[in-house]
């Protein structure tokens, strides 16, 4: 059997992400979504290693310590990481993994791992960033400026991607997804074996 | 309008190439197939400027001492080659260009355009081949066995392209040329541009 190919999607917030990542996963039973470890408190609708595998301060330095993490971040005074052991386990079980991280997540994943694609999710424009945040209601106007200027930072990152997906439509992004992800089935670095063994 | 794109096909004789291409040509109305210059003798059937420009030795030698050939080689006495500039203008207005040439061609075309995207065809067995070539007819048996060993050394140039379609079912290995069409379009490089005007 074939391994799994992780692929690793960054997105500036309000580009509608978690719509078209949903659209992919449906069409895609083969794709597990990579569950992070944090340090922050289980909330009650949250189930470990659903949501998050829930750890302490003490077990997330030592997974830090051992090597273990992928990537990992501090995000207001709470650690995230994401975990490659079950990772690995996954990709050679034949699935796929999707990872949603922030442009310097994506980055660490990179230098640990060559053979993750990085896929950058675009909006149609950057006005329509702003029209989404604001339209979705769950950022106060005095963070609307913050998260823009975070969304600039995160575009300027995009030429170190692999792929730029443009989310004009979510049945459009995610086809573009789904051609990224098929194609790289299809790398011939993967298949040399295949051709190898038979002749 | 964004350019289109240079896809390179290669794979041996019998591994069922031109059905695919016909299956794939047929989804892609924005494809178009590259014309190859060639000195040898039209027949009867053939339509310059559609299955070949025709050309004189003399004019065959000009356009290669001016660097007009993506690639070329010789067969049997006739010359066969490339034509840049015809290619180059289409790609410009938008057109995917689908080339099919051996692997020295496809070699020499990623040496002179490194936008170009190789895929090599290879058959759901090596045995396939064999009973492929045998198959059609068209194969004197005393030639089988030097079409065989032309197929294995075009399965050791495989490693050199950037995709290897496994064409165990036409379907199935037009959707993998299509997924890969489709996923290079949505390369990080060719889509910054579009995100450093926007914001």
């Amino acid at each position: 059997m074939t391994n799994g190919r992780l692929f690793v999607l960054s997105g500036p917030s309000g580009v509608g992400k978690s719509t078209v990542v949903q659209e992919v996963m449906r069409r895609h039973p083969n794709l597990r979504f990579s569950v992070s470890v944090t340090t922050r408190e289980k909330r009650p609708n949250e189930v470990d290693g659903e949501n998050y595998y829930f750890v302490t301060r003490e077990q997330f330095q030592q997974m830090l310590d051992r090597g273990e993490l992928l990537e990992h971040a501090e995000y207001v005074g709470n650690c995230y990481g994401t975990p490659e052991g079950p990772i690995q386990q996954q990709l050679e079980q034949g699935f796929d993994i999707l990872l949603d991280v922030e442009p310097c997540g994506a980055m660490q994943v990179r230098s640990n791992r060559e053979d993750a694609v990085l896929i950058f999710m675009a909006a149609p424009s950057f006005a329509e960033i702003e029209r989404r945040l604001r339209g979705r209601g769950d950022t106060p106007d005095d963070k609307i400026a913050g998260r823009l200027e975070r969304a600039r930072w995160e575009y300027a990152q995009a030429s170190q991607y692999d792929y730029i997906v443009i989310n004009d439509h979510v049945q459009h992004a995610a086809n573009e997804i789904q051609a990224i992800m098929e194609a790289e089935k299809c790398r011939a670095q993967l298949r040399l074996d295949y051709l190898k063994e038979d002749n």
